[in-house]
């Protein structure tokens, strides 16, 4: 970890979030969840695609700088499925955009913190992600994802 | 609700929610929430204060064009007080920034939608923020905060 302190401000580009990448909803019924979204605020998905790592489909919808990410358990017997089987429908996890995901990686794993994934996978659109599990950070599950410059 | 049609894109700016102004996780101890985001992902709170009207305290992490807002109850008998004791700590709800509240309402009102909030009330930073049902949007709590021009 690279940590160049700049005035009052730290500044550590290969491990920082520089961005909310997304913000995920788990749901029973993708097809209704859009049309909420649309008829309520006038928002439409930028892309749909079945991520099957995760056994999901997925919608992305640019909001801003940023994105609601819309997923539906492909199977029942999956983290999304049960997800939606023991909660309800809600919000799941944000995810960060990283510039240097194995070096993020790292920078956890030297605090200890407890990772899902050691190493990065294929998640949505390419990109190398990672989740980080929730007990580290408010009940709240994270997710990292590479984006570098395109 | 004005809608300009434009090749592809539909464009209302009254009603549209024009970023993801915040997501929100609700904690047991706003500290030591802090002190885990910090040290994982080296980001710190912008702002910090008591929102007496929503029985919270909250702070405001900025990450990129967004921000996380980690909000603790000051109160037990309080939303997110009752939120806390029946989930644990997580995710709490999404806010959307919009030009006009009032206008954004009435849309949502026209819709049918069952709104928290009929009138816009004061939250954090001075701003006018009004709450969305959950059953309206795949079981999410939305906010809408209005942001103009700073």
């Amino acid at each position: 970890m690279r940590l160049v302190v700049m005035g009052a401000t730290r500044y550590a580009p290969d491990v920082l979030p520089y961005n909310i990448h997304h913000v995920a909803i788990a749901v029973e019924d993708l097809d209704a969840a859009l049309d909420g979204f649309r008829t309520l605020y006038n928002v439409e998905p930028l892309s749909r695609e079945i991520v099957a790592d995760q056994a999901v489909e997925e919608a992305m919808i640019a909001v801003g700088g940023s994105h609601i990410q819309i997923l539906q358990a492909t199977e029942a017997d999956s983290p999304v499925g049960r997800f939606v089987e023991r909660n309800g429908e809600g919000l799941h996890h944000i995810a960060f955009a990283v510039v240097d995901i194995d070096a993020a990686l790292e920078h956890l794993r030297a605090e200890g913190a407890r990772l899902i994934d050691e190493k990065p996978r294929t998640g949505g659109g390419g990109h190398k992600i990672a989740f980080v599990h929730p007990k580290e950070t408010a009940g709240t599950l994270i997710e990292l994802v590479e984006v570098g410059h395109e």
